[in-house]
């Protein structure tokens, strides 16, 4: 086990109605003023966010607004946000939606307390030193943002997708309440359950060690995840289906299924190489889903690395799915992991996702323009588990064709 | 699943030689002067103490202390502490040792701010509801108080052992260095990974629900535990299995195995029966180690219960051992269920714990005694998997011996 620390200090409010209690946990906080941000369909349309308004207008919370974050949400959002934020001098920004919406008020928290632009931060030109305090509202179970440090903003004028991490933006308090995901899409939910465990399995393959009890935990998860997420696309409205899936989403990624494989005790286990390679698309094509886009490219990215190290694989094919290998000849290491990633794509494919990148209307031809931003966020070689090249990338890249 | 609210705000610190980064987080954090609570033995002998303070002293941070904290810490010692503290104006209160060391210096971080005895808070005539800030340097896994929110006091004046809970007492620092449990004795060893894996039997069977997520979290770290301890038990400086079990026995009881199995959402889920039986053990005889104690009382508790919810213990027989009844007749559903607990038995006994509360010394003419402080803690009747009377808690205790 390697050394670690773990930081997850969000209050999760957990539950049926829990939307209700917002401005009563705001108001105990001893927040005066809010800045609301929000996508602008669904939370409308179902109602959420005119209860999230109630709760804090009982409360006698104060709140200003920041609508029309869209998915994969971009760095103009985030500047908006900024300038409403100052403007009004919120002491709290509350987030009401998915991961986009999620990460975008994380960076309006630390964006305001910094004199350039904001996407400084992003370029790797600023560091984040101060945040004002946030609160979540989750809607979208899937990017785990409302337990985690990090924080993906896209910027069109670049085609860049990229991430940044502290604890400083891990929420205050989250408030997951299952009912409001009844009404989420399957393609929205199969997605979701694909970026949990892309979560889990960035970590699990880290390239940097295991331990039996977060190994245990993190399949555990995984297992979970297999069973009740043909649940919830069936009956969209089963709760057990849909708790089940919205608390492994956020301990998927609020870093518990990485203790103990990080590279060095404050980082974040794992070289997110299946991230990195799908970013690339969805800052391509803005329209491409996150979680279907890794519903390609982590399958792809097992087929090209398992070799590394093949026993972890073997570890993932037994704890996750029960598969072991026959004997010990190099051909049943082989046929087990394989069947083990066989497995998984085609859970996702039964969900709904992708197998294919052509199923987005991607070209192979578009392999250059993701290279050319792979490079320009992650440099020549990256990961973890194994070092990826460029050419490596676009090897990967044509296989996932 | 049912609702729940999870924080655990704790900071860990994990690994080789965290020990000397004490002062350093001491520092970052603002505190100026510590009382340094500890019991005497192994962390003067170890050396862990003298580390501690030359890591206080390098980072200029000032300590006084309070020695002498027993296992089942008395409430002097708490009283001891709490002076200590006002005459030297301390601003955090920083253990170094096991659960009994930790558990004193929360009592002391609350009792501090509170006019009348602390013994108030234990009577419950008083409530917390301001605490000093606490970190602790972790010597003895077993209790989990280094991320719970519970502190256990006996007061021998009246042979009470009771309990109170508050998120105010969970350590704003935790440091969890496996090496410093290489000298610890297999006694030790064996019946702190007893309490830990009771911690999670108590949440798992709670009697209000289950949740397929939280149950595979928490049984994988039961596995872990089963795989675990007897290595370290054979190889007592086995950095994974130490590391494995330490890390173990704090999710065991920072509430991560509860989530979705609270009565109300803000309780901590379970009966606590089997702790509640323990406990009138070591309050009549304060030389029984809490876990050695569970390590009987638990067994005997579960054959007593499991018919209230046989699919429950069911759940757990399959989970943790793999094992499933040959059919769906009542008889084999009792075998399957018997097994299990056998095996859990056995296990206990493997490590070398007790079987049988003879082997402490006890004698069946003490119950008298047990019941008279269990009814004195609890009432006539508690616990939430099934209802107990005293006369059910006489059968229990009978059949232990």
């Amino acid at each position: 086990m390697n050394d670690f620390e773990f930081y997850s200090p969000t209050r999760f409010v957990f539950g049926r109605g829990v939307t209700d209690a917002v401005g009563q946990h705001v108001a105990e906080l001893g927040y005066k003023r809010a800045l609301l941000v929000y996508g602008g369909g669904s939370v409308v349309r179902t109602g959420t966010l005119a209860r999230v308004k109630e709760s804090l207008a009982k409360a006698g919370i104060e709140f200003v607004e920041l609508s029309g974050v869209r998915p994969n949400p971009e760095v103009a959002s985030v500047r908006e946000g900024i300038a409403v934020a100052r403007e009004n001098d919120v002491d709290l920004v509350l987030p009401v939606g998915g991961g986009s919406t999620i990460d975008c008020a994380k960076a309006i928290a630390f964006g305001v307390f910094h004199d350039g632009d904001v996407w400084d931060f992003f370029a790797k030109k600023a560091v984040i030193e101060q945040a004002l305090p946030l609160m979540c509202v989750l809607t979208i179970p899937a990017a785990g943002s409302e337990g985690s440090s990090s924080c993906v903003i896209s910027n069109d004028s670049i085609d860049a997708k990229f991430g940044v991490n502290s604890d400083l933006i891990r929420p205050k308090v989250s408030f997951l309440d299952p009912e409001l995901t009844f009404t989420l899409p399957a393609y929205q939910t199969a997605a979701g359950v694909t970026d949990m465990i892309a979560h889990i399995c960035e970590r699990f393959f880290s390239g940097t060690g295991s331990s039996e009890v977060t190994d245990n935990i993190a399949t555990g998860i995984i297992r979970t995840l297999i069973n009740q997420a043909p649940v919830a696309i069936a009956e969209p409205e089963n709760y057990e289906a849909r708790a089940n899936i919205m608390w492994s989403g956020t301990l998927a990624h609020n870093d518990l299924a990485g203790c103990g494989l990080n590279a060095v005790p404050t980082s974040r286990a794992g070289g997110w190489e299946s991230h990195a390679l799908e970013h690339q698309l969805s800052a391509f094509d803005t329209s491409i889903t996150h979680g279907a886009g890794l519903a390609v490219m982590m399958p792809a990215w097992m087929r090209f690395v398992w070799r590394e190290d093949p026993n972890r694989f073997l570890a993932f094919a037994d704890l996750v799915f029960g598969i072991e290998p026959v004997d010990e000849t190099e051909e049943a290491v082989e046929d087990a992991v394989t069947a083990a990633i066989d497995e998984l794509q085609a859970f996702f494919a039964e969900l709904g996702m992708p197998t294919k990148l052509g199923e987005f209307g991607l070209k192979p031809e578009n392999i250059d323009s993701f290279l050319a931003t792979l490079k320009a966020n992650k440099g020549e070689v990256f990961g973890g588990f194994k070092k990826i090249t460029l050419e490596d990338a676009r090897v990967i890249y044509e296989s996932a064709f």
